[in-house]
């Protein structure tokens, strides 16, 4: 057993399949769920992801070895300002947030002396988003970037790895900038294009003529991507945004690029892009 | 029996996927095969896609009452010219090609008087492309969109419409420039896209953290994509160039205004941009 007692802050997708595994493999004593929604509580202890729910944020995390922050990026310094005086003493805070940059020396702050703060970051997930999408296969074969600093406590640092080792995730470490920037373009970029080009799809030029009837398998992979949890996208999109807008600028360029090739028929020019393009997946990216 | 012979020119996945299920079903009574290489062909011939096949243009359509273009869109006009004199009285011709507009009236300039065109593009295909990844069920639950003028003979548009119907497909008619519009809206700006954003991630300030290994589903969607034949891409995008730029401007427009969202930091204006997304998605677009 890794941990006594835990509390999972977020009972969603994410938290509640780990609370899930935890349970099943035995690496932890207790789960304790803590969730604005009493509801999803409710079905989260039904489904066996928590043991039992506490509706304060301060009930929930008192006597905790471990606190998973699984809420939306937005919320963590707020809960671990709320968390912070309610620690036990060796207690572990962690979280599962898709940005850390500047967030993880603010969450830092908040910490008492007696207690250590490690970013984490699984990179995991489904189309669905809420606890009922939980599943205890997750992160297999999944890694999972922890963003340690200077002032991290190694010992929590080797705790947090062994939990997401046993759940089957590889772990990595990097700075928390370097996470974010790494985050933009592999994913936080590939939303945003997704949801523009759905968004594209709404205006009426194209609209009126029900393109959706029309389309194979290239649209379908566009909008899938654009279902997960606005919330959660909201955030990162605003709270990565400098990483993002970097990365936006990148791809514009690109695509201005591309764009010009069209123009003038460009058909070598295009090629070269697409054999590129095809030589990268080849390599197995993704 | 619809057809006692019909000549597939370019055995690829579409046109071979069609002589497979053709010949499986028995509604016709011959297939001949062209294609500039003699290894496909042989390969078409041992998978049961074709009977038979001719290295020259006008031997492979010689006696045939249906000839299926099937090769890349910017071959048409050139081989359109090449068969016409070879076609024989009451032959039909049909292609498959993703873009239409003006090149159905070029085709049908081609055509000696005794022959009929009718332009069609069924809406299906694979990641993979080549004889090999041809399959029976490809068609099954898709849509054919057939794109006849005023000039084309109505017998020869029922005789490929029950063709298309019987593999699986639904028969819808459209306007040729219709036609040429809602693919670049549904399939080829998709395209561009997922082109654009993996060159993207090849840009140096992002390759040098190899972002490959961080990447889970959001990523394999858009190589996935960026995975088929790179010929016919370029064709696409050069012959619908006008299409497509008209779409391309229209994303721009709107990733514009979402990345000024992001550095406004108006979380409501991405929201509602979610939320709309999120809505077309829930009325099964794709």
């Amino acid at each position: 057993m890794l941990f006594k007692q835990i509390t999972i802050i977020g009972v969603g997708l994410i938290g509640g399949s780990l609370g899930l595994i935890a349970k099943r493999k035995k690496l932890v004593g207790t789960v304790i769920g803590y969730d604005r929604r009493r509801w999803n509580l409710q079905k989260a202890v039904s489904m066996g992801v928590i043991d039992r729910y506490l509706l304060t944020l301060s009930n929930a995390v008192e006597g905790s070895d471990l606190v998973i922050l699984a809420t939306p990026v937005g919320t963590f310094e707020r809960i671990s300002r709320a968390i912070s005086p309610y620690l036990k003493e060796g207690a572990i805070v962690t979280d599962v947030g898709s940005v850390k940059g500047k967030w993880v020396s603010l969450i830092e702050l908040q910490m008492p002396e007696h207690a250590a703060f490690v970013g984490g970051h699984p990179i995991a997930g489904r189309e669905k988003s809420g606890v009922e999408a939980a599943r205890d296969e997750l992160f297999r074969g999944s890694v999972c970037i922890l963003t340690p600093t200077p002032k991290t406590d190694p010992k929590a640092i080797k705790k947090v790895t062994a939990l997401w080792e046993k759940v089957g995730s590889k772990v990595v470490q990097m700075e928390p900038s370097v996470h974010d920037q790494i985050l933009a373009a592999v994913s936080h970029l590939p939303h945003l294009i997704a949801y523009a080009l759905v968004e594209t799809l709404n205006h009426p030029t194209i609209a009126r003529r029900d393109p959706a009837r029309f389309s194979a398998g290239g649209l379908r992979d566009f909008t899938r991507i654009a279902g997960s949890s606005t919330e959660m996208w909201r955030d990162i999109f605003l709270l990565n945004s400098e990483e993002m807008v970097t990365m936006i600028d990148l791809y514009q360029e690109t695509l201005e690029k591309m764009k010009k090739k069209i123009i003038d028929k460009d058909g070598v020019g295009l090629l070269e892009v697409f054999d590129r393009v095809k030589a990268i997946r080849q390599n197995d990216i993704g």
